[in-house]
């Protein structure tokens, strides 16, 4: 796109247009500095590298485009939203710029200074108009998994069209009971939403769809067990990253062009550092784009990333939606079934993480794993000392990392993480 | 007692005796100063101070004394624990200690920094042996009212025998479903606990004891919309705190007898701060005993407190349970929607908290509205942005505190506070 058709195309959405200007130039240097850097690279990587440059202009041209015809655009912020739905009501599901500061004192007018920035991101986004995403959204979905959201989510609803789905908290047949109401409840505002009726082939179709995203997602995390590690983690993050706006059948044949690099690579004994490069897990918060800041201080520490425990990573894409039910309520009870696997730090207990974990960690041959904890996230801040507990009874190094998006910890961060890489070794 | 018999049941409870020998002295010190000091008190408020004296003491006996004929004591930390259910049991019921800073460091092994001080301190009397409360326990129910809490029982319950209720986010028919069978499971945990059986008689004549008591404490409540103000605020709190832990039959007739006192008071004109003297309603987060350093630095700054807007206090008294019901089914149903009626900060939305503050601070002659809200506690952070801008539209002056249970803001909250008076003159 021509920079005047940028222009033209953000004054559509009343965005901010200098303030507008100015991320988009650190998020260029950030790129830069932090993928383009990169040596050794798969070649598919530039897909990557074109979504991400034009992530606010081709893919909202095109979302701009679909709305022109009528189609409309849902925005979330977590794993819970069923994309399967959202498809099948024709909807595109698109994840909200969350992953940057930007507009935090207009935020805090919103919300507690003492939040999560992954919130004060998304809220101000919203009130500074940055996100040309959060612009184009017919509807925002929220959900309860955390009371920094389900409560931020009150005051966002003054911002924009906002529905909230309550997710339980526990994992009984009650729960189960209101998860599935819940769904319903989603469907109907869906069809209220586009005017479309979800029919069961509608969402027989939508979960093949998502369901081969996860399997070429899934593909791609298997083939990072191989040493040398064949992709870096930075790409990989941002694999998941992407997964979450681009057109969900584009991204699966790229990624799965991608896989097919990575396997010829993983056949050569190639890969983005030698072997016996320690080996690392990152589990914790999702990371949204572009919170890229500990991933790439790990990597340039002398380790590679070899999986993300992470909403944006293996929560998102561990389980499949059965597609065995052919009628509508079958399907929905299968959608029930696969979302409340999800082993999500909101549920009590949620112990079949720490297996998880240690599964991950066994098969991806990590020789260490870091914890991720976003500042004011209590769920995870509770379970990193959990997770401690479980890999040492595993035998597995570990460090917990507690920060915000905020650069000022780079130097301490890099010291602590390059000491735990050294220990590795 | 004496002071040999005090030592004796504090060493058959394993506390750790010199520590909580320590406790009990800055204890009696703060008491003195806050409580002692008062000028124009009820004469009423003599059960108060011995109840307090004791509260380690004779309370801790008659419980221990109980136990030995077969009584089951449950300790818990919040208002949706239904006592008619715990009473019917023939059990007894506690609120564990959880308002002053102890055993922090060996709590924060359990528990993130960023938790607030209520969780910590819960967590720290366990940790460290200062709690007669929690060392009599046979189990502690928990509920899932903030992720704070709920991820903190998950830890917790490696050193109590822990239940943990789920609460509802939100107020719809399956939320309504879900704390129904919820009570269930807590009413089978009792009677597996007790050996006794929930029946309706016995269930009615609970819910007649629990409801005498909400009656007292709303009589009390009542009775401060009199002008001079008939009691201390801090008296007020003291009586709600007492509420969690002494006899409730006991507590309801001393309670009655204190409000025959204020009322003979207010008939004389008489009360604890001269007639316009400036009249603030606190709202927010419980403060659990001994945290009364907020009412305290409120009421030495020329102000007097009329209510207390939280779950030690109104929240917990506002709502009777429906005694019409003659089967255990349909108390169940009453029980259920009594306490879905709460307007705790954990639900989206609760909007209804606003209208009862409003509501409040016209029926008792509020000038002002404080709200209080204890560092790390994301709901009533969120909730205290709003309670701000209701107050705003409604025209009444506002405060929001946030603080913990450390002494070093005391200054500079005075400061702010008698400046926020200064204004309401």
């Amino acid at each position: 796109m021509t920079d005047a058709a940028h222009m033209a195309l953000w004054e559509s959405l009343d965005l901010d247009i200098p303030a507008h200007d100015a991320l988009l130039t650190v998020l260029g240097k950030f790129y830069g500095d932090i993928y383009l850097s990169q040596q050794g690279r798969l070649k598919g990587a530039e897909y990557l590298d074109f979504v991400l440059s034009e992530v606010h202009g081709l893919r909202i041209k095109e979302i701009q485009d679909a709305k022109a015809t009528g189609k409309k655009v849902v925005g979330t912020f977590c794993v819970f939203v069923p994309e399967e739905l959202t498809l099948a009501a024709d909807a595109i599901q698109v994840g909200l710029c969350a992953g940057a500061k930007a507009g935090t004192e207009k935020a805090e007018t919103l919300v507690p200074r003492n939040t999560c920035d992954l919130i004060k991101s998304f809220v101000g986004f919203k009130l500074a108009k940055l996100c040309p995403y959060t612009e184009s959204c017919d509807l925002v979905v929220g959900e309860t998994t955390c009371d920094g959201k389900k409560k931020a989510y009150e005051a966002f609803g003054e911002h924009v069209p906002m529905h909230v789905m309550e997710v339980p908290q526990c994992k009984g047949p009650r729960d189960r009971d209101l998860f599935r109401a819940e769904l319903t409840r989603y469907k109907d505002a869906l069809e209220k939403l586009t005017g479309n009726t979800i029919t069961a082939a509608a969402l027989a179709a939508a979960t093949k769809v998502v369901n081969a995203k996860r399997q070429a997602l899934q593909r791609l995390a298997r083939l990072r067990s191989a040493d040398p590690a064949p992709i870096s983690g930075r790409d990989a993050l941002l694999v998941n990253q992407i997964s979450f706006y681009d057109d969900p059948v584009r991204f699966t044949a790229k990624i799965n062009e991608l896989c097919d690099e990575m396997e010829a690579r993983i056949k050569a004994g190639q890969g983005v550092a030698p072997s016996g490069t320690p080996r690392l897990l990152l589990a914790g918060c999702p990371m949204a784009v572009p919170n890229w800041k500990l991933p790439y201080l790990i990597e340039s520490s002398g380790a590679v990333i070899v999986g993300e425990e992470s909403c944006i990573g293996e929560r998102n894409t561990r389980d499949f939606t059965d597609e065995t039910p052919t009628d509508l309520d079958g399907m929905l009870d299968a959608l029930t079934d696969r979302y409340m696997k999800i082993d999500c730090a909101c549920f009590t207990p949620n112990t079949e993480r720490l297996d998880h974990i240690a599964a991950m960690a066994k098969e991806l041959g990590a020789d260490g794993v870091i914890h991720y904890g976003l500042l004011f996230c209590q769920p995870y801040a509770h379970e990193a000392l959990k997770v401690g507990k479980a890999m040492e009874a595993a035998g597995l190094p570990y460090l917990a990392i507690e920060t915000d998006y905020g650069m000022e910890d780079a130097g301490q961060l890099k010291t602590r993480v390059e000491a735990f890489v050294e220990t590795l070794s």
